[in-house]
């Protein structure tokens, strides 16, 4: 089964997204596209990047398809780009960085081709809406194996790709700083560290922490606290993140991304 | 044609609704996935059990995923129940009373297994995402018959599953007094009746009710009352509900769930 | 592969969009079904009439099937058409106005079928939800192959079917008065006219303009004005647009639906 999955910021609450699909059912009918999210906040390049990088591996191997591009019409380039680490995966969109995590998590990239003129666009391509004339049917194409990736443009070297650069956690005699990356709809804040960050620091599962100060659990689950409680977890994805059991940690802790966020032992 | 079905409280904003379709594809790539709804409002049990009782009936018989799951990491049991009814349906998902109304409603329980250690899971099991580690690749492997009921867990006595109690309506001197189950999006309100707790009551299709001393018609369609008209009316599902045209009903009732709702004749 | 595409008003939050996929695949298993969008804004036919018109030729062609039904239970009539100019296309949904200008697009009808009374509906039939006990399992019956448009219902003149009628830009001395069609979730406006009704009005790409007296680019693409910035642009679907780059224009120009917006040369 051929699979085309597909991650942008368009939401669901107009065409685009259904426009995308019928394009790529009208090229590759055998095709199976499944959708990663639409909810992206909109041009938020970073969010789509840290998404599409936690979810790939719980994907089927195949073109991987996402737009988040907020300079659709400018000069970024479309790229489609072949996974070193599983030649069967394909990543394809905008040069803007989205892709990049997701092609480091995959084993960095082993092929890239600039498809901005692709001989596989949907003729005449309009200015603002490269998902459907553009990366949707070199996706399909890809997907279907109606062309090879060498087909669908120019060759490209992949040491000029666009780089997304995170913040990163490091261990201070205070405790460990940590950084906002990302906060999902319930408000549960995913930081840069792991598990193995804290190894080290003293800090034990099932012990208070203070996360900026402030009491919380350093616990497994949810259900470890209380309603309304802070904890600091590793969350679905192997992530240390911050949650309010039914609550919103961003909200109680008062955090924007990229803030520092200090996890320290209880006193 | 095998088929999940999938009901959650994830929502569309994140990609954890994507993620359970790329697991479900990765074990069974010919199983066909049909999403109920993910817009149940966050951790509620009840609107979950409802909406998955009424659905069932219309969709194909196959493997009923559904995750509502307020206490993922705790206790609470993982279960697989083959319906009495239709021993073609297999619901899977949290044992919190969510698949409770669904069972009930296919006849009962006729084989339930605890899925919680079940080998079919994906390892290694995260303590907050089990739809994705627990029941989306349970769900998969029973829908592609790569496992048996039977293989995915240990037997459990169907007595044991958690029920969900609903509050009933009782016919009274006053009148027929109902409950406020649920509300659709639109303010639409369910009552725990139908048309037939309504017989003997004197009331009349065509005729105005009061709803909590307020007056109403008593229709078939939203287009018998003008706009902004209260109507008493048999939903989609043949159920007893309350709508407002083109408004919310919810609102204009000042209702809350299990609120008392008095339907009487109008004087 | 046989499609079914589907538009509504249903939203996701709710089951009734899983219910109606539910229907379609328990009459015609093998079909396939595209979402071409849910969130067209309630009741608003209108908005539905000119998605489904724009995304009509991005869709495999199939059966399109469109729910925005403000009078379900009422007189309407429920209808499917077949498109003249692409005769493999068939038009499902109420007879409002919804699918005028979808036929409109594809050639005008050349066969339409009364389905309020179809042999292929769901019965009972309910009076409030005939997306599922209508309008789907006749779209998936004719998508399927397992009744012919004719065996749907009673033949209807293709003269007698309820038309939608837009408002028509028109070159006046002072510019250009177009009309407020239609915003997308970003407030982005479209407009009744395209490059050509600008042809002959002195306006140029690249060059400023006014809309209502404010002062605007007459560009391509978004990144040609600052942050903020306000644009004229043909839109990805090949229609005169109004954007604010990273904002709405729809909220900047403060419009209503079918406003007049005055497009002259600059000072």
């Amino acid at each position: 089964m051929a699979v085309v999955t597909f991650l942008s910021d368009y939401g669901l609450d107009d065409d685009f997204v259904g426009v995308c699909h019928g394009v790529i059912a009208r090229i590759a009918p055998a095709v199976r596209v499944i959708d990663v999210t639409h909810g992206i906040a909109r041009h938020d390049v970073r969010a789509g990047a840290l998404v599409l990088r936690r979810a790939l591996a719980f994907m089927p191997a195949g073109v991987h398809l996402a737009v988040v591009d907020p300079e659709v019409g400018a000069q970024r380039r479309a790229v489609a780009l072949r996974c070193a680490g599983d030649e069967a995966r394909v990543l394809v969109g905008p040069d803007n960085g989205l892709l990049w995590l997701a092609a480091q998590r995959c084993g960095g990239v082993v092929e890239a081709i600039d498809v901005g003129r692709s001989p596989l666009r949907l003729e005449p391509v309009s200015a603002s809406f490269h998902g459907r004339d553009v990366f949707a049917p070199v996706a399909a194409h890809l997907a279907a194996g109606s062309a090879s990736l060498a087909e669908a443009g120019d060759p490209l070297d992949p040491a000029e790709l666009v780089q997304l650069a995170l913040p990163r956690a490091r261990a201070t005699d205070a405790g460990l700083i940590t950084h906002v990356l990302h906060a999902d709809r319930y408000g549960n804040v995913v930081l840069d560290a792991g598990h193995e960050d804290l190894a080290g620091s003293g800090l034990r599962l099932g012990r208070a922490v203070t996360v900026n100060g402030r009491r919380a659990l350093y616990a497994t689950t949810f259900a470890d606290v209380p309603r309304d409680g802070l904890l600091l977890y590793e969350d679905g994805y192997r992530v240390l993140s911050l949650a309010v059991n039914r609550g919103s940690a961003m909200a109680a802790l008062g955090l924007d991304r990229d803030d520092e966020v200090l996890i320290a032992p209880a006193a």
